[in-house]
């Protein structure tokens, strides 16, 4: 009988996050590729696109302009899933039909008014602008009395629902803790109640032992491929310090994200010599007013290619009946990403 | 202050399955969309295609050829994301780093010979035949000893990942059971014994109640949106009778179930006058040797297509780091599929 190779031979890796399994198998990685394939995104976009309803000035939904802006710009969606009002709620409704209404509000923010960049190519202290509004809305958002979370993310790339390619992410803040929020929330917390310590530190510490997993790194933040990545360039920011949210960063940590958000970034457009797509996220304390020390700010990078620009993984089928499965390794992932460099194929001197 | 209303409000819903929330948004049915639209599959395919690997006779992977079948034909999958091989594990990992081998079987099932099928466009004796192919494998899979769990599933459509037109599923079998079946079986487990009865029975008598979000039923079977759906046009099949795996189907429930199934495939695919993509999959006891009466035979349709036979619901950002949303309720289109014929459109008369 051979002896467990983990590049060899299907297994499960457990994500202490979500507190679920996935599965690996190393051994498929080289199956010949019939399927579907993406089209490749038009890589010529220029500065100022009159048709954009997020360029500057711009006419939106409904008739209503963009501000002239020079940097970030916030403003609240046109469509939004969540409301603000307050309804009056009474049900009667059996235990099995359990619903109830859920009060929110939606924010579009763009990272920048140029319409062809991306954060891959943005320079580092306009990231860094981009991380204060980020922190400003979280602040602000959450101290609405019926604001308790706030989910900042991006959708990047056609093949990401994204429908528009002018640079920029969502808020969707509300008062219920999210599904996947809430699940590692309870992790998180059983992690923090056992052992007194935050787990994403602990597991930082034995990964930076460890080394094969990691992507970059600088002195405030580590970017690495999780053990338990379930996207095939999944990637993890986790801060080498144990805050809880945006509003603890210190000035150099501020800084520091930027720079680690534009290295891992770019180092994905370099992957493919692609606008790489993908959804990305911030999780952190949810801000309903309690001590959190069991939340660890990390963010996660969840990038649907698996072997080219045009090739991506499909979670169907087996995946969304049963488990999460992977073909390339995390290890293997990770090393490919950490030997990539971080200046963008494109411009080659920045 | 307005009176929630489930057609106007957003609001969460529990699925009691898998024991998580999910965002419905209604109010947001009519945003524009401006985003990726997938290519239309192509309609015109031969009987016999002479480069599908799937059609009797033909060459597969590595040298192997199909038999000249004439039914439902299975054989091992050239790819298999599992091996039978038991391999020697021993792990001293560190907790946050768990792992373990995981053995199984992976086999595809052709359908039927003919090259331009699908189950919608099937008679409903040979998708009788499908059935029976499912059942026996359930059983012989299911019956070697480091098998416990036998996934049997459908991606159809190339959206769906699907890399060969030709109508096929696979069966997933393994040792361990995946991460949503665990779920699900700790979910039906706990509602068993707390009231002795099966979830899905209770469930089922009080959606034949309520009727709004029922989409076709026959003496043995019910099709329905889950009050807790989460894709636009999921559909879940379940049996009147609490029975817990295909083996203990009676023929008259075999042949009723292959009716529902004809019903359902045809009805989507007379949504939009397309191939209607979706990955399906039947939920079912575990194989491995113990008593499961919490367990009661189900079988899910999770579709990707949201607002015409080329745009589709994208599950990504908000979803994926916070929790599943949908715009459209469960109620409204359960209505649109119960109004639509079970005749398929291309024959207008089978
Ligand atoms: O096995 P196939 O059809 O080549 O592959 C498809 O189904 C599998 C099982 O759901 C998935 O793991 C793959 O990502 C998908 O492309
Ligand atoms: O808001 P957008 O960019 O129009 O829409 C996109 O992101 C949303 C939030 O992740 C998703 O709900 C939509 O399915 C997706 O198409």
């Amino acid at each position: 009988m051979k002896t467990f190779d983990k590049n060899l031979h299907p297994h499960r890796r457990y994500n202490p996050l979500l507190g679920e399994w996935i599965l690996v198998s190393p051994q498929r990685a080289l199956r010949p590729w019939q399927g579907q394939k993406e089209s490749l995104p038009t890589e010529t976009r220029p500065e100022y696109d009159p048709h954009c309803y997020l360029c500057p000035g711009n006419e939106r939904a409904e008739g209503t302009h963009n501000q002239a802006y020079t940097d970030c710009y916030v403003f609240d969606n046109d469509f939004p899933a969540l409301l603000r009002d307050e309804v009056v709620f009474e049900s009667d409704a059996p235990d099995l039909f359990q619903s109830k209404p859920e009060r929110g509000i939606n924010k579009v923010i763009c990272f920048s008014p140029n319409h062809n960049l991306t954060l891959a190519e943005m320079a580092v202290p306009d990231i860094a602008k981009v991380v204060d509004t980020w922190t400003t809305q979280y602040a602000e958002l959450g101290s609405q009395p019926f604001i308790n979370y706030v989910q900042i993310f991006e959708n990047k790339g056609a093949v990401m629902g994204c429908s528009n390619p002018h640079p920029h992410g969502q808020i969707w803040a509300q008062s219920s803790l999210p599904t996947q929020v809430e699940r590692t929330q309870h992790h998180l917390r059983a992690y923090y109640e056992k052992h007194k310590t935050s787990l994403l530190a602990d597991y930082l510490k034995q990964e930076l032992q460890q080394q094969e997993r990691l992507v970059c790194e600088n002195g405030h933040f580590v970017a690495l491929v999780p053990f338990w990545a379930t996207w095939p360039y999944e990637i993890m920011i986790v801060s080498r310090r144990h805050f809880g949210n945006l509003l603890a960063m210190s000035h150099d940590e501020k800084n520091a994200f930027a720079q680690i958000l534009k290295d891992v970034t770019a180092k994905y457009d370099n992957l493919f010599e692609t606008s790489f797509p993908y959804s990305s996220g911030i999780h952190q304390a949810p801000t309903n007013r309690v001590a959190h020390p069991e939340w660890h700010f990390h963010m996660h990078f969840y990038p649907p290619l698996l072997r080219s620009a045009t090739v991506k993984k499909f979670m169907v089928g087996y995946e969304m009946l049963g488990e999460a499965q992977r073909d390339l390794t995390p290890e293997q992932s990770a090393k490919i990403l950490r030997d990539l460099p971080t200046v963008h194929y494109k411009t080659k001197s920045n």
